[in-house]
């Protein structure tokens, strides 16, 4: 399933949410973007253990790199293993159109 | 149709929505999840008639168990009618699966 | 698509991201509702170059009803080509349920 994250304060609880999911069935496949104010959370050094935890539990952390180039953030900032794609929105929409089931928190 | 709350301040507006859609469509099946910060909103004893009238006009009303655990709410505390599931992310996506409509306001 | 918008500080954003969409995909087919606070966003003279752009990149702009009486805001003050429709909600469900793609930021 596919989660998109637009603001920074929904950051922390859209991850919890999705481990909460995974514990429920760890068989899920779960997608997370990060864009618009929320592509920060993904650039901020405190935020590494986070982002490594989604990464090893298998989660698809994905960067909008309009978001990166609005906020004027340099992608090589971002972590190894975090994917970057042009447009998140975009990502979100294939996703979907893929048979992807879809969530905002 | 599936309405997800998150937001404490998006609750009122959330189920107005939904009762505008009954009026347009008396025949609409409506399930709303409240997690996240919005949990509260059930637990709130100020709320009970704009529950009540939810129940009473056949919505189905949900809380999310992670989010009265993470927010430290007694469900004995949850009006009777109110329907609990484990994860409220989970819920979404499964009624999705089932071919629900799905929105987020 | 179909991508709803009801917080006013995100109409600007949403916009951007729609025009986005359009530029990664110019034969996209993008239809934003606004409803709830965001209602204010297609009332506000100072948005008038934003709208028009809209209307001239073929996005249907869509003012749900409900919201404009809930704000007391005169359907007449909206702009030529701004598409009106009972309830937002009821439009996003609508679109779904034809096969469109939503997606909310």
């Amino acid at each position: 399933m596919i989660i998109n994250v637009t603001e920074m304060e929904k950051a922390n609880g859209t991850i919890k949410s999705a481990f909460n999911l995974l514990k429920d069935d760890p068989s899920a496949v779960i997608e997370i973007v990060f864009h618009a104010d929320a592509i920060g959370f993904l650039s901020d050094p405190g935020n590494r253990n986070a982002i490594l935890e989604m990464l090893e539990s298998g989660m698809d952390v994905v960067a909008c790199r309009n978001s990166l180039v609005s906020k004027r953030i340099d992608e090589r900032s971002l972590m190894d293993g975090v994917r970057i794609v042009n447009a998140g929105i975009y990502e979100v929409l294939k996703k979907e159109s893929e048979g992807w089931l879809y969530i905002k928190l």
